[in-house]
């Protein structure tokens, strides 16, 4: 029972990375708003692999289907499911993961919680399982599009040592997807695209940093004390594959500065509501959106799978070498992107919803 | 209906800073724990104010009554209801701030939000609030110990730019309490204090990092997808009032680092099981913890309250200017070790009870 | 974890018959509601002890303390949380069934779960626990009457074999309130009231129906399929303590109809929705509130606890006799009138609030 | 948000009538349960249409398959996601329905909730969205056999006003698919055939009775307050199509009883603890089992489906005529069989695995 995700827009995926498929079931979206499975398609693309040769070559179109909760391009408030059929599973090239524990993968535990597991790929902890996410995500973005006008767009802000440099007010999803690295500033961008096929051809791997940002949200969202809109979006993204960290606003930036130099100071605002000068607060006041841009930063570690011989034990608690092989990314970073921003549009949707049950009586 | 936080150990929280007093019912411990109001008093004395010259000097002893769920002696499996009353609540010394918005705090966010708020001391949003978490932990405690050997600890490991130097395999809570700062270094800890007292003279404050550890957690806790360990700890910790960053393991700093020299390599463990030589997945793989020790960071950030004065906005959208007064700390971190321990008990034993119902079937 | 109802209009309770008291904390409750504690006394004053020679003659005034979640009489938002001490706890008369389980009491059943009880006066499976659910119910009470104008009224309407005479749809509180078994049939009431004294001089108990109707519910509540409004209703009522049964509109009786005659037809209504001749629906079509007024009856066993021998077994597994002691209604019917309408209420309430996440794009 | 059900063992349902599919995705289910499309095929056989000439003869195979949580034949512990095709989907067959709201069916609270509907059949609304809850309920069973050796079996003891007599204690499965009414009675059983078939020619439709038994339940499961078992079984039976009425052990028939016939008398039993001469508890005392047989009805509306004309209401609030059309069961009784054993297996499966998390300490 932890495929769950939400309290209002609840999404529960399912699937393993080598078995029939992977789906998700989508409860709690409004009924009567338009969408169609090419509004999903078009998330799933930026998730896909093979969309560049900087992502794992394993060939699946991840082309998607509804089953239910929309009639004649309409939602009727009924569950929305969705599934994608794997394509291109190749068990077999996974056998020699039967008997063995790669390291910093999820095999051992995924075992020690279970007593059994689908070794193909990874099961269940495949990062193909946000294929649900991000199918989630895209019906999110149709709903806070239309409902609310909110946006929100991540990119990748950070490979290895090679940092980008983005105005993260202007900067647009043109601008995100016009590398394959998700990196909007061309520079770095060109330098991350070199250090990952290094890291590529050298049988490593680099992790990085996503940047997200989401636009146009009222204030008012996200519940103290427990779903402070904070607290809801860190557990989004440290559910994540392969993310390590989370922090928003200034984050940890915040524990160099003191409160004078780091308190946002108040200035009337233009609608008859305070507006702030600066934004180290990451649009997040007591758990409670303030009206400001949302702007938070996810930690991705290295990717586990490496082309290089390792050391590890198999289940017989024995040593052995872990060969290299299979398809990989070499860096994670690119394909995250479209990850974040499903986590992030599914928690906010959950939260714009949670607070129409709360803003109730006439003010 | 954000104020309860966990799936089966489950804690509600309520009450504020200037209200009749503070409390929490938690339901799902088990029956048959020994528990004394001693047990909650311990970890409450830790939190309260007034325990040094760093901490707010309001006159709070924060005595804990148990109200339900224990009866002579042990737990009953019904809920457990505790109550602290206020008693040094002071609303006069808030009037000034019945229509203007602090800088950085909730006071414009939860006007937002729900068209009223209690303005005296921050209401709800107020730190008194954690209380109830406290006290909830200091049940976890009792039962993790009792149950299954698992210790939780926190300490300071960072105020503004002093960094502690600690030991995380060896730290006690001994080496913890010994100093005001709850930092066991005792070098580092005499700079903090001075930095603390210097800021709090200046009318300003201080941020820092709070670095916690669990050790004898068992291999198979954390329930993916969603609810994997690591996303749990990550939204309780982001909860918390000040908090602004959580990583975990190697976390931010994993972004540097190549995945031949993060991957942590499986060795044959003494128990038949793998252990690994290095622990930068910080106890957790998957979402799962792997029986070595949890340990994570959490970014707070300085204390909005300041004894200086700063310009802000009132309710009728003019600019006004806010007097610095009242009673605050000046730096958070002292009390934030008791806060994050709780929070980190009661995700820990909720997901060691969620266990039980996984690992039913013979091996 | 089963001391918590509702999915965003949220009551958990605690407390146990003879302990320090009896609490409810209500979260979810919309901010800026006028909220009185007399709005709350006066429906516990519906379901103390001693209101007649009908009830048990415990004394206790039960009087209701807010302990937070209202400032200056309007709701914040923030959890309710309310405390009732207990003042006639007498353990002492409970001491001889410490070892011991009362026939068709949940003595046996506790011990059974909990492997041990508080068996002060049934602990937490007194019928005293319904004091926070009435407590809520209040609150809801308030909601429902302010922002919607539903109102729910409950009546006796059978008590063993004395049926009553009312008619449903214009019944009103007064009519119910009038009498002291809570039968607004005043031929009935007579009858029933004679019987209850019978049974008591006889040391029996009987048993009981309790009609419910809620008026001016909106079309358009309940969520299918799980949290259809009639399944929600059944749940909140065999929640009931001596609760046995529950059916809604037509009920048992549409066993024994036929399509033909149990059809509630449509005719065109004045506001430009179809309305129904008649109601056999009980208000609910398909799970959802079609606009007709909500009915439903719950079956209620004879107290449990008699004034007469029994026969029965000890915790050591040998038979043993019960005699007859302690204070007790002899039928709980008049009583279980505020406990049915406080949990239809928080029901309707909750759902009514959800409606709200649903009915959110333009139509 | 109202489609999932269960708090351990949760099943999450979805799909329409005429869409493409309905499906189920069950969280929760412990791993290394063998599993086979065949344990689920076999239930869905009994509640598929035209097993017989009593059920509509819509042609449905309704085969399963297992897209998930399955591997080598043995659950693995995450979601068990399953898919059922609709095969005989005639929408052209419900065009007359699009603009008119049938009586007594959801058509009109559909509309009025969501402001859109899938007028195809019923769209959500259904029966065919039982065969979710009837996959799932297999499962359950699996679970509940091997680990436990709890039986749970209902059958047809009521049709309009043929009662049945059948041997709570005894009767079997095979006794109840014996017939194709699935009354274990034959006399009733054929005078029930007469009837339904007497029913459908004259265009009209029939109600009853479902009762069932759950065989072999360890004494301990149900969570007070609010999840007692009997509430959560009440949930479960209401929210099923066509349901009316539910009741525990002596149910409506307590109301005419005494406390002194109505309590089960505890005598010692043979295992060291007490069992009763009785059950008119039904198996629940204070919401928790005692180890006896828990036992309950179910009450079913006749089918609002009819092949008589009907007067009603169009979408533009005119009176017209709905003529008699589309496939259909007179009597839903023999197919709802399935699924209330099917809603029993999962309550009791979801109420084992908590009473884990409960029973952990040393007793």
């Amino acid at each position: 029972m932890g495929n769950t995700y939400g309290h209002t827009f609840r999404l529960s995926t399912w699937g393993e990375s080598h078995g029939a498929g992977i789906g998700v079931v989508v409860d709690g979206c409004p009924p009567r708003l338009a969408l169609t499975v090419e509004d999903i398609q078009r998330d799933l693309d930026r998730r896909r692999p093979g969309q560049s040769r900087l992502t794992t070559q394993r060939g699946e179109a991840d082309s998607a289907e509804i089953l239910s909760g929309v009639f004649e391009g309409l939602t009727t408030g009924g569950p929305i499911a969705i599934l994608v059929r794997n394509a291109d599973a190749r068990s077999g090239a996974y056998d020699h993961l039967r008997d063995l524990y790669r390291p910093s993968h999820a095999d051992f535990t995924y075992e020690a919680k279970y007593g059994y597991r689908d070794w193909r790929g990874g099961g269940r902890s495949s990062a193909r399982e946000t294929i649900g996410r991000v199918a989630a995500g895209a019906i999110a973005r149709r709903l806070l599009d239309e409902a609310v006008g909110i946006q929100v767009l991540a990119w990748v802000s950070q490979v290895h040592d090679i940092g980008a440099d983005v105005d993260r007010d202007t900067v647009t999803i043109d601008d995100v997807e016009a590398d394959a690295t998700r990196c909007p500033d061309p520079v770095a961008a060109a330098a991350m695209t070199e250090a990952i096929e290094d890291a590529r051809r050298d049988g490593d791997s680099l992790g990085g940093i996503v940047t997200c940002v989401a636009r146009g949200v009222p204030a008012g969202l996200g519940v103290p004390v427990f779903d402070r809109m904070e607290a809801d979006l860190a557990r989004a993204m440290l559910s994540l594959p392969a993310s390590k960290g989370f922090d928003i606003g200034s984050g940890f930036d915040a524990v160099t500065m003191t409160g004078r130099t780091h308190n946002d100071p108040f200035v009337p605002g233009p609608d008859g509501r305070p507006t702030t000068t600066s934004n180290r607060s990451g649009g997040v006041q007591g758990g409670i959106t303030n009206g400001a841009d949302i702007h938070f930063r996810v930690a991705f570690k290295p990717t586990a799978t490496i082309s290089s011989a390792q050391d590890t034990v198999n289940t017989q608690n024995e040593a052995v070498v872990l060969e290299a092989r299979g398809r990989h990314d070499p860096c994670v970073l690119p394909r995250a992107v479209p990850m974040v921003e499903a986590m992030a549009l599914v928690t906010i949707a959950d939260h714009w919803l949670r607070q129409r049950t709360v803003d109730v009586l006439d003010r």
